[in-house]
This record gives structure tokens, sequence and C-alpha cells, in this order.
């Protein structure tokens, strides 16, 4: 069956299953019990990946880390991320998954790329930042040469230059500013925030903070490439970012379009990969809130299909964000989304879709329905093994999951990681890759935390150094790079994956 | 490929997904759309059962529930039991699951299936009832005609008829009785249980609690039939109840072994089902604690394979019980579970398999060892969507998975249960029953409540009548009885069903 064709491993599975079932065993034969064992072994993410002498004694090595991790009094993919962190930061496995060349992330999005810390002790101090205080507790900031028109439902603007200068501690000002940045908190997490719509709303809330901040030219500018550098020094080497391409204003309250904005993004990259020749560059997945209205979309394709033309080194595609348990199914956009097959058009799809735990429901149809209209991944896809056709048809087509464990967790789909869908999804080697969503909201950075997560909380003592060697190959191999691009990240990947191998196997 | 033909439904959809394939696709046609989404539908459990009017109108009242309940402000599978008990009781869908004809309870364990507040209402007032204290802020029981030796680590005795005449409030005293008979708590279940060791540990004392009371002879008996009461009540006309056939005590102190104790099973379920002829019965699958050594092992696999044929009717066969992870697992205990095969012995298993997140440690293995030593069942199978292999051999053999929400909910191996991964396994009618394990250890009662958790929270709004249909058509087809027994239990289930159908459809 041709279907079955295309998954080799899982035929040899069946056929030793086959083979197994056909014989009446007395007591069960320990070399066939082993031979099962093997087989299921093989048949997870990596499972078929053979280790050099190197990485063999790497892997051990990471093998005795895992035993012990598992033997603690806590053990952190069990725990909520904002508990975990410290534990986590204190793991050898960790210091060793940052040191480790991960590949791509290919789900992050542009204003959470970056430790919120250097929006207040950077963006925060330039001249000319206002801040008011909203009657929902949160902030906004703005740039400007006067004093600014107060915003609706804001108090009057402080100039943050004079704020400093009247208060004395300057460290607990700049504390409570991070802390409206970020949804992560001290607090005891399900306390501070004890249902979905809550942390969605303080996620949303903590967005239009920084928004001020980060789309004022020069911030951007340096905002994006501080997010750079933060993946690069957590051993990125290339990022696919989902970014809103919104209005970015100069201080004389002048404005850029979309296309200014994607420029700019394709300049600073340039600039980063001239200044860092061993990272590999970024690409820009064009997106829009879910929010919107049918005509709104019709404009905004109209505009990703000419981005995409006059952009193609840079522009990756197109994606819509936004919480999909409120927002507007894809179906409902369906005539928007069909434009630029109608026109004969490429722009590849890079949909959210099953971030959800609204079984049965319109919003549930997102994962099917972004497979219909042939999405080259699927952001999240956490409801995915509760639709065997959808799974089915991704992987077949090898659609890849991007699966953001600690967003997940964060944002309440599920507590403990160990139960997170894509463990199953890598027990059969599924197409994944492992990205981080948001880091700056969550108190993340780069892409390690979430390697630890999938890790050592998806994979328990069963995921090997061949599991995080063909999750970074996963990340080049399914990114929206050329074949001939792919080849040559995969080179540059490898010379720093054998680095990393011969500096860490003893 | 004989592999897949056992899947009629699968490979229907796979021709589906292949015929979808190969067309290239402008826009989404709707009507292939909807004939994938009814694919979907229809490969999960019970996605193929054709209701009739009356059906049909019940389903789409039904329906109508679930919309209102996942609106509310809080949705209950997504609560800790505990906490979630008293919206259960008060939805409307619960009501008509209590009065639905579930069919056979098939993961039950002795002591306890009755709800406690019997034992101490009933079972504490008898004559000559002693308690103790232990260290451990436990309570110990025993019935004896004179003042009975002191237990190591237990206050002195006190007889309780004393102790209630002693005492101005004796509602307090049997409250704070029953709280130690049990897991339930009004605090806050995260507080009171903060991690698995603490919540197993309780268990395991609640359980030494109840011990001297339910294997007092008088009590035993009463307490089955109660236990039997309860889930015919509940609308379950089956029951196969796993008991460790412990030694059982008469007053002066003379004991009874374990053909006894199983006799005593096959004359009490007699006399309820001559009581309540609508009640089909129960069967006794004998078990023993997995902490036990190979020498005690081998003992008890000889009594099991003699009772077996000893007592052909009531008993259906042996398994191990007790916390898998810390438990012996069951390829330690590979010649024992041998000896039956060995001497050409039917000694049907049952085992317990995958109630873990410990993943790819020895214990893990148990799923893959339980389908090697031919399990009619598998018990709970936790792990199962994380095991390919086992989950095929599963699958092909009909090999159900007992299903236990609430149990694995409360013993935190999942928080939500809309993570539970046995709604993966139901979206694709992977064989499994529902259960409820211990309900008179975890606040619930009979089998309506783990079902509405499994139908509102596996199934989301896609779960239907006919998905509850199929679970109870379930609960007979993988029960231990014989093919005969189970067309005469199915024709019992039908006409209950028909009544019920009519009685709720308007």
């Amino acid at each position: 069956m041709a279907f079955e064709l295309q998954r080799p491993h899982v035929a040899v599975a069946c056929l030793l299953v086959m083979h197994y079932l056909a014989g009446v065993l007395s007591i069960p034969d320990p070399r066939k019990r082993e031979a099962l064992i093997q087989q299921e072994a093989s048949m997870q993410t990596g499972g078929q990946v053979v280790l050099s002498d190197a990485e063999q004694r790497l892997d051990s090595l990471l093998f005795k880390m895992k035993q012990r991790e598992v033997l603690g009094a806590e053990f952190p993919p069990a725990l909520h991320f904002f508990k975990a962190r410290d534990l986590i930061r204190t793991s050898p496995i960790f210091s060793l998954l940052q040191k480790m060349p991960k590949g791509g992330a290919l789900h992050v999005h542009d204003f959470s790329m970056t430790d919120p810390e250097w929006l207040v002790k950077n963006a925060t101090y330039r001249p000319h930042c206002y801040m008011c205080f909203t009657d929902k507790h949160s902030i906004r900031f703005i740039f400007s040469p006067q004093w600014p028109e107060p915003l609706p439902r804001c108090s009057d603007w402080n100039l943050l230059e004079n704020l400093r200068a009247k208060t004395i501690n300057t460290t607990e000002l700049d504390d409570s500013i991070l802390r409206n940045l970020t949804i992560f908190t001290d607090q005891d997490p399900e306390t501070a925030y004890p249902s979905q719509d809550v942390v969605w709303d303080v996620f949303e809330q903590s967005f239009y903070a920084l928004w001020g901040l980060v789309t004022y030219a020069p911030v951007f500018r340096d905002y994006y490439y501080q997010g750079l550098t933060e993946f690069y020094m957590d051993n990125v080497m290339y990022l696919e970012l989902r970014a809103l391409l919104p209005e970015i204003y100069e201080l004389d309250g002048s404005t850029h379009d979309a296309a200014w904005t994607l420029k700019t993004y394709q300049d600073v990259t340039r600039q980063f990969t001239d200044d860092h020749p061993d990272f590999y560059g970024a690409r820009i997945i064009f997106t829009i809130h879910r929010g919107v209205n049918i005509s709104r979309m019709n404009g905004v394709v109209e505009t990703a299909m000419k981005l995409q033309k006059d952009f193609p080194d840079i522009m990756a595609g197109f994606d819509l964000v936004g919480r999909e348990d409120l927002g507007r199914p894809l179906w409902y956009f369906r005539e928007a989304l069909s434009l630029p097959t109608d026109r004969g058009v490429t722009l590849p799809f890079f949909f959210h879709a099953g971030e959800t735990d609204l079984e049965g429901t319109e919003v549930d149809q997102n994962l099917l329905d972004a497979l219909l209209f042939n999405t080259s991944r699927i952001g999240h896809g956490f409801a995915l093994p509760r639709h065997p056709v959808a799974k089915e048809i991704s992987r077949n087509r090898g659609v890849a999951v991007e699966v953001c464990p600690i967003s997940n967790q964060v944002m309440m789909l599920v507590k403990d990681l160990r139960n997170h869908p894509a463990a199953a999804l890598m027990s059969e080697n599924h197409p994944v890759v492992i990205s981080s969503d948001d880091p700056g909201m969550f108190g993340a950075s780069g892409l390690s935390y979430d390697f630890y997560e999938a890790f050592v909380g998806f994979g328990g003592l069963r995921s090997h150094l061949g599991s995080l060697k063909q999750l970074a190959i996963n990340s080049i191999r399914y990114s929206s790079l050329t074949p001939n691009q792919q080849e040559k990240a995969l080179d540059l990947w490898q010379r720093k994956w054998d680095k990393f191998v011969s500096e860490n196997s003893f």
C-alpha cells in the first residue's frame, strides 16, 4: 500500500509485529522481546541516527545525566516553567544543550524574541521616552520630541527621564516596568493565572505595553539585532520570524509601511550575518491577527503577495496569529486565503493550527483546513493526535509540527510536559521541530529551554543524542530554505556539531 | 497488507487521503473538506454506530447540553475531580449518564468499590469494633470478642461503642473516621497532595485503615453486596473485580483462605443476581501486590491456577497491583508468569501496565511485556500512545485498554482530562473500556463520573450518543465472558438501552 511505503520504519515494525503475532509463544523469547523494544526505540525521532564513537561517548554521558535528573526530588518538566527555570539553569543537561548547535528556530514571534530586560535597560533609557499607566494596570510607551497627546484610558504621560530623576529607587521602577513587559512572575503561577482567559489577557496587555517601544524605528532595528544576538549566543544559526510588519514610527511622528519594515529586517539580518559569518540568516513569515474582518484579510493577503514577490529572499510566507479559541477559524477566510492560488502566485502558508483544547468546535477544524490550504508547516498542532486524518496528511506530506513546549504549558494547554502530545508524535518520528514561540514573554530565551523540556520531558530516558541531532537536522530540512540553501546550512551546522561533539565527549 | 485490513475504517480514510493528495486543488472543495471531516468523525469510538430516530433525538439533546457545558465558566473535566464533583452533580449530562445502561465495569478493585460512608455508618457501628490511632496519623480497626493485643506503632485499642458513648459530637467522630478511609478532601487537592509520592502514600494508608473492617467476614460479605448495589443503582449490569482474596477473619480469630473468599464472592454474587435478575453478574480477577518476591509470586501463580480450575465460573484471571513505578516490572516475574503456559493450563492475565510517566525505564516496558504474556486487557495503559509497537499489537489483537480517567487525574498522572491520552485513542477507535478503578477512594461511586469525564472531557463536542453506545458495548465485548454469555449480556443490555432511549428522547 503506497500509503505505508512512505513510512519504511513503520512498515518494518508491522512486519515484526505480524511475525510475532504469527507464532504462539510459551515463554516470551528474550531475543524477540529485545527486538520489539529495539524496534520501538528505532521508530522514535532520531531512532535511526547512527552515532559515531565520539557521539556515543557523549550519549553515554547524557544518559547518566538524565538518570540523575529523573531521580531528583523535583523533575523540572513536571513543574510549571516559572518554577522550573532555576532548576533547569543548574542542570548539566541544560548547559550542554546551550552549547549544542540546535539549527534553526522556526516558530518565534517578532516582539517577544528578545529579553524584555534589554527593553528596560536600553530602550526606556533613550531620550524622549514617555510612559503612561492604563486603567487596566498596564503601561504604554511613546517616543516623542514634545509632550504627547494623552491616550484614552491612560494617565498623563511621564517623561521617563524626569520620572527616574524623581525616583529614589530606580531599580524598583525598572523592575516594575519589566514586570509589565512579560508574563513571567515569581508568584505562584497557578494563583496568578487561574485560567487560560486570564493568562491570555495578561499576555496581550504585556504585548500592548511593549508596542510603543519596539515600533519606534531606532529601537525596532536594535531590538531585532539584539534578538538575533540572543539566539546566536544560544547556538541557534537560523531563524524564521513571524512578524506583524506594523507601522514603524520615527521621532517626528512620520511612519513607515510594511515594505520598509520587511526591508529593515533584511538589512539588519545582513548586518548581523556580516558581523557573525557563522550565523546562517533569518527569514520572515508575515502575520496578521485572526481577529480582522474579511475585507481587511483580502487586503493583507494582497500585501503579502506583493511582499513575497518584491522580497523573495527574506520573505518566507504568511500566517495568522492571536488566540485561536477567540479568533476566526481559517475556513472563515477561505476566499482570501485562496487568492494566491487563484492568481497563480506563490505565497507559502505557515499556519498556526490546533493550539486549542476545544475539541469538536469550528476552531478545532483549523488543523485540517491548514492542510487543505497546503500549509508548509503547522504552528503548535497541539490537538493533532486527536485528528487522525489530519495527522496522516501531515505525516505523509512531511508537514512538520512546530512544537513549543514552554508556550503550551505557560498558556495553560498542558501542565506536566510529559503529557505533551508531542511526546507521542516523537515516539513515532512524526515530522516535528522544536521552537520557543515567545521566549521574551515567558522568561525564557533562545531555544535551549524548550529543547530541554522536549529532550528530558517528552523523551524521558528513551530519547538520546540521536534524537537531538534529528531535531536539529529537522529544523533545517523543514525550514523554508531552498534545497540548495538547506545543503549549505546543513554543512555549516555539521561543522558546528562535530566541534561540539569533540569538545564535549570524553 | 493484512495488517491494515483489520482496520477497515482506517483503510478507507487512507484511500480518501490518497485521493485527496493525488489532486492539486486550487480552492479546497467544500465537499471534499466535509468528506474528510466526516471521515475523521467516523474513525472515532462509536463513529460508525448507526442511530435510530429516537437515538438521534436523544443525541441532539445531548449535543445541546454539551454546548452549554463547554460555555460554562468552569469546565469540569479541566478541574481536579475533587473540585469538579459538585459541578458534575448538577450537570444534566451527568443525570442522563447515571440513567444510561453502561454495561460492565471491568477495572474496579475489591476494597474501594463501595462508598466508605457505608463502612462508617454500618461496619463501625457493629459490636466488637475496635480502633487505634497510628503514629502516621492514620487509623486501624479490628473486630474482637475481647480487648485485642496492641498493634506496633498504634495507640491502645478503643472500643468504638465506648468511644462514641464518651464523645459529645459523634458526627464529628464519624466524619474524621471517614476522612481516613478515602483520599477525597475538601481542601485544595494540589496543596493536600503536592506530589505522586504523597498521594500514593495517603492512598495506601487509607487502604490499611479500612483493611480491618473489610476483611472481617460478616462485613466482607455485606461490603461486597453493598458495592454491587451501588454499581447496580448506577446502571452497571456487570462487574469484573480485581480482588486480593486475602485472609478473612471471624470474630473468634479463625481465618479463611483464598478459596473460601472466592467462593464467598460467588455466593454473594448469586444472592445479588437472585435479588436483582436484571443484573448480569460479576467475575473476579485474582490480584497480588507487585512488591512480593519471586518465590512468593511462584506460589501465588500456583494458587491462581488452582482457583481458576476450581472456580471457572467466577474466576476470570490474574493480575498484579500496586504502584507500578515502585513495584517490580512484569519481566522480573517472567518465570512465574510463564508457569500456566508451561503446564498447558489456562490462566488469563489482565495486567495493569503503563500507569506511569517514567518513560524509558524498566517499568515502562510493562506494556510490551503484558502483551508478550498475552494479556487479555491492559489496565490503564496511560503510556500506550508513547509505545507505537505496543499500541499496534493492542489494536490488532483487540486487547482493550481499561481507561480510568478520574483515577489517573487524582493519582496525578494528568491534570486536565482533555489531555488524557485516551482522547487520542478514542479518536481512532482504539479498543477501550471506561472504568472507575477505586471509586470509594476517590469520592466517586459506580461508573457515571468516569463516563462523564470520558464523554465530555476526552470527546469534547465531537463524541456523541454513538460513542456512549460503543463504550457500553465494548464493556461486554472485551469482558472475560464467553461468546455465548456475551450475547446473553448484550441482549439484556439492549433491552435496557432501548428503554433508556425511549424514556429520554423527546
